[in-house]
Formats: C-alpha cells, structure tokens, sequence
C-alpha cells in the first residue's frame, strides 16, 4: 500500500454485511472495513486478538457475560480465546485488524472469502 | 483491556502535542492517540511499518518524495525503512498502531516515554 486509504470510499465498495474488504497491511496483519448489520455467528480466535474500531453507526459485540456499546470513535480488543458476537440493528462500518490468515468466523470453512478492496 | 475504549476521551487526558498515550495493545502491538501539532522530526522504523488514522483535523505525512495528506477517516501505513515526518498546521489527532516497543522517534535516546492513559 503506498497511497492513503478513505475508510468511508472503501465501505461503499462493499454490498453485503460480514464481508470485510481488505484495505491494506501493516507488518503481517490485515486492515480491513466491514458493514455490520444483523446479527453475525458466535466465534472465538484461540491465537489472537480482535480488533474492532466503529465508524459509524453502533455496534454491539456480544460476549457471553456481557454486551460492549460502540459508537462511533470507540474502540474494543476482544482477547484470544474470548467468544463474542458482533450485532447491530442497524448497519454499522468497522475497521478491524486481524493478523494475516485469521478467519473472520474463527473457523476457515465458514470464513469469509479473503477480498481486497 | 477488557473494557472499551472512546479515544477522544482518551486524547482529551493528553496536553503536548508528539506525546502518545498508549490505549490499549493488540497481541504484541500498541495502540495509542496522539496529538500533532507543528513539525515531528524526521525518522524511519528500520523493522516496522507505521500506521496512521486521522480522527481529527488534518495530518501531512511528508515522505521525501511527497506529501501524503490526511483527513478524518483517511489512514497511511509508512512502509519499514521509509523516512517520514508527520506535520500538522493546526492540530490533528491521530490513531497510532505500532509494535511494542517501537520508539516514536524511530530512536530509543530520543523517544517519548511510554505512557499509558
């Protein structure tokens, strides 16, 4: 990546929610926008942690003993290990950091197809 | 971290401007807001890229070849090994993701302390 990245430009290359776009790199992990509307599929990364920052709209993410409210310039790091969901009611736009080769469910047979945009 | 972040509270607990204060991490990264106001010094990470999100105002990272200029919503990642300074006429704030450890300076003698707010 050696131009700058509109957060806002690449969120309207996306159609469907839970389809992250991969906007660019840093070192070995992914940067990448994702619209959150409705509710996504319960999930746990055992090496590493989830990075979710909102942009705009609210974002809810489930764990199992609570709920974390994100408005937009609010950030939360799921740790390793931890189960959360990520709902929203109405569309939300994430920036998520994820470290190269994580599946977005967790798990690589339901995981989002890998997509730049 | 186990609970949310809002980084504009976060940037609002910080007074001079090329003082980041640490925020959260991410596996082995951190995170961290910082206010640019006036001219960084020039300086390279030989081992790292260095990520910027503009949350606020408006951010020029001078590379020595050009100018990349930012605003709210718009992010650069500087590629290891590439000189950069990061400038800005009026103040901008500004979300850095680095590795631990890496000196903002691109220099431990001449980096600002670790701080966490």
């Amino acid at each position: 990546m050696d131009t700058k990245v509109n957060l806002a430009e690449k969120l309207s290359r996306l159609d469907a929610p839970f389809q992250p776009g991969i906007v660019g790199t840093l070192n070995d992990y992914k940067l990448a926008v994702v619209k959150v509307h409705g509710e996504f599929v319960w999930h746990k990364h055992d090496d590493t942690d989830d990075f979710f920052l909102v942009l705009s709209g609210h974002l809810t993410i489930q764990l199992r003993d609570r709920d974390v409210e994100l408005s937009p310039g609010e950030l939360f790091v799921v740790p390793r290990g931890v189960e959360h969901r990520p709902v929203a009611d109405e569309e939300a736009h994430v920036l998520l950091i994820e470290r190269r080769g994580t599946p977005n469910t967790g798990d690589y047979t339901t995981a989002a197809p890998r997509r730049i945009v």
